[in-house]
């Protein structure tokens, strides 16, 4: 779904956090992972948190040193909660990075960089970087779970994906009822009236009050099949009114 | 930083996911957490995955039903991978679901609701909220993990707010180095041109070089302390050129 970004991880300690790392990426359309020197792999526990994502962890191509990794890329941007002064250009916010990522991919490998758990990623392997990406997040405590990051910035690259293929990406809706015409609608709105003057309801002076409360109904959005049932309760609560004018 | 916006989290089964979701939920600027009927907390399973995030846990509120975790609140978003047909006003896009809370939550409480593991939410449980949120994912594998999905949507709500506090949100950025002004520049400038012709290099007519190569470093946006090396550079490679220019 989205080509050429390649999702790598330095030296990661806890191979459940490379298990949740695939999982973050499938679900996110994400399937290309390379993993430097990882302390631990292939390993159970990795398996165990990828869930359904087990061949995005059998596909993983393990190298020795984060040149190996990149060296095809146009793009090297470096994920880190501590930015070191090297002056690399400075993402602020994720998504000026996955628009930039995505635009860079149209061509050739991204790759997005994570580092080690505790201690991030080395000046030297900032030095392989053409870019650097932070999670703005809360300051006091703003250090997110290795496999969270990759969820997030993953996540905004699908975001990214979603902009630019509007009608590739069909949302998951609930079913849509249907609505009715506004002459089935004016229907109901005359049934009301009848029903709140004929209960007594609107005897009192309110001006406003039969204004608001057929608003209210419009906001509704009511489907017809909906409509169907406020004109059953109406009619139930106050038989003499309007029944007959379908 | 966050104040109003509630998470809540429904018969969670695994501990650590508990923990989980309160680091991610502390990353985010939220500390209101509540559990309705959690299958095994206290765990130290939820202390260890909270990493930081233990005073989240700590504070968690813990009741029996959902009602009881959200009567007090203005609206109630329950966040599924499977929309139920029920049809409540539904967020496709997790960042108008996140401006709607923030909004509510100027006045009053506000819930985020997420189910089960596996199950997700039951069909009355849905019955409690108003409005639904989906996180949309690969077809094909759209199912995060439980604190994966907290981590995005608290994300997404922390991103609001730094939408709508622009000012109070201080970004980490590399350390600024000064900008050389115009003068400094355009002495950096002769200097490259003086290097570039005395060597040799601009004496066959490219017409567009030059310029290009001029364009490149203006690009680069060197510091005063850059252009200094540069400037440097330029006088080991051709000492006749430029150096008493300053």
């Amino acid at each position: 779904m989205l080509p050429r970004i390649r999702i790598v991880l330095v030296q990661t300690f806890h191979p459940g956090n490379i298990g949740a790392a695939a999982r973050a990426m499938k679900t996110m359309g994400l399937a290309e992972l390379v993993l430097v020197n990882p302390r631990a792999f292939p390993d159970d526990e990795a398996t165990r948190l990828a869930a359904g994502a087990g061949d995005v962890v059998a596909n993983a191509r393990v190298v020795a040193s984060l040149d190996e990794a990149v060296s095809d890329c146009v793009q090297v941007i470096g994920a880190s909660a501590r930015l070191r002064s090297l002056p690399l250009p400075h993402f602020s916010e994720p998504d000026a990075m996955a628009d930039s990522a995505l635009q860079n991919a149209q061509s050739a490998p991204v790759a997005l960089v994570f580092g080690r758990e505790r201690s991030g990623l080395t000046a030297e392997e900032i030095r392989c970087c053409t870019h650097q990406v932070s999670i703005p997040a809360n300051p006091d405590y703003g250090i997110l779970n290795l496999s969270q990051a990759v969820q997030i910035l993953a996540y905004e690259l699908h975001r990214a994906w979603r902009t630019r293929h509007q009608s590739s990406f069909i949302y998951q809706t609930p079913g849509e009822a249907t609505p009715p015409t506004r002459e089935q609608f004016s229907h109901f709105q005359r049934h009301l009236h009848d029903v709140m003057q004929k209960s007594g309801f609107l005897s009192q002076p309110h001006a406003r009050t039969e204004e608001q409360l057929q608003a209210l109904f419009t906001r509704a959005e009511p489907s017809r099949k909906e409509l169907s049932m406020l004109r059953g309760l109406l009619s139930a609560l106050h038989p003499d009114a309007s029944s007959d004018r379908s």
